[in-house]
């Protein structure tokens, strides 16, 4: 993802805290081309782990995964952050945000999750991987199976491919960022 | 849209107080293929009023949104419904859902919605009108231009068309509910 990485240097900027603002192309304004060259990118990386439904969560996945959907053409759902009135049969998993120093409650409905569900989970970012981590807990709790977890941006200094790895699932990044010391995005 | 009627009427289902449930391809599972097909409608419903950029609100207008912006070749910038830590010069403005009987907060980066930008509003359902509202109240706020609204599924009995009409942007929806009584869904 050349196009993606020489994006992140031009476009991208670095606050305090190892945070990185995408936020005029991914997570904010969004380029809906980008998008589907990401979802291009994901459809072709996972096609060998054969997932039958994608699954992300609000609101920033959404994009790149609906456009890896409709690349794989499979099904995608996402995980909510407030449970809906109307929702029956949620599945509830507790989530720490590091960036946001609070935790919230991720919902998804039985309905779309099942035990004969090979999940590929798509999102922005992975950092310290507790979206993630939240998402496979769901996962588990419908007895559904991981088969793989795609990632826009990794920042890989904050280790969350580590807690991901021993689940198993093949885990692709599409840009990964060594770190953003003095205030540089330093790309791998 | 003759394909999202079908649908709508195949798997919508009504429950109490005119809520109609399409998540099971719209709003919590999504079809990627019917949103491209919801995307590409809408490109071609709006070309004639020349929008630069494409606004919609989280969660559940990413998908119709970043479809509409891909054939339209176009930004897409969603509002959110919190303030992120690191969002600066946001404009905010309150919207009051009738569904979930409470207020929100809706937030847009000054960034990404300017005095050049000519608006088309994307969302996923046209009930009372009031989260169009509150992204009118931003647009204007910005002093940009609202020159379209597309809604995937419009509930015509809640008569939010007529709070918006008199800002003289153009209105489409792609599937107008007439009623849900008795708990039948009759299309227009």
């Amino acid at each position: 993802m050349d196009k993606l990485k020489k994006r992140i240097l031009q476009d991208g900027k670095c606050f305090e805290g190892g945070i990185l603002k995408v936020d005029s192309f991914i997570n904010h304004q969004m380029d809906p081309t980008l998008m589907s060259d990401i979802g291009k990118e994901f459809a072709e990386r996972f096609a060998a782990v054969k997932p039958n439904k994608i699954m992300t969560i609000e609101a920033s996945g959404i994009a790149p995964a609906i456009m890896t959907g409709y690349f794989m053409k499979l099904p995608v759902v996402f995980a909510k952050k407030k449970s809906p009135k109307t929702m029956q049969n949620a599945l509830t998993t507790t989530v720490r945000s590091f960036t946001k120093n609070r935790e919230y409650e991720v919902v998804i409905s039985k309905d779309f999750l099942t035990p004969d569900d090979r999940i590929l989970f798509i999102d922005d970012f992975l950092a310290y991987g507790n979206a993630a981590v939240g998402i496979i807990d769901l996962i588990e709790q419908a007895g559904a199976q991981l088969v793989g977890m795609g990632f826009v941006i990794e920042k890989e200094f904050q280790e969350g491919r580590k807690l991901l790895e021993s689940k198993g699932a093949e885990i692709e990044s599409l840009a990964i960022i060594e770190n953003l010391e003095n205030g540089k995005i330093q790309l791998k």
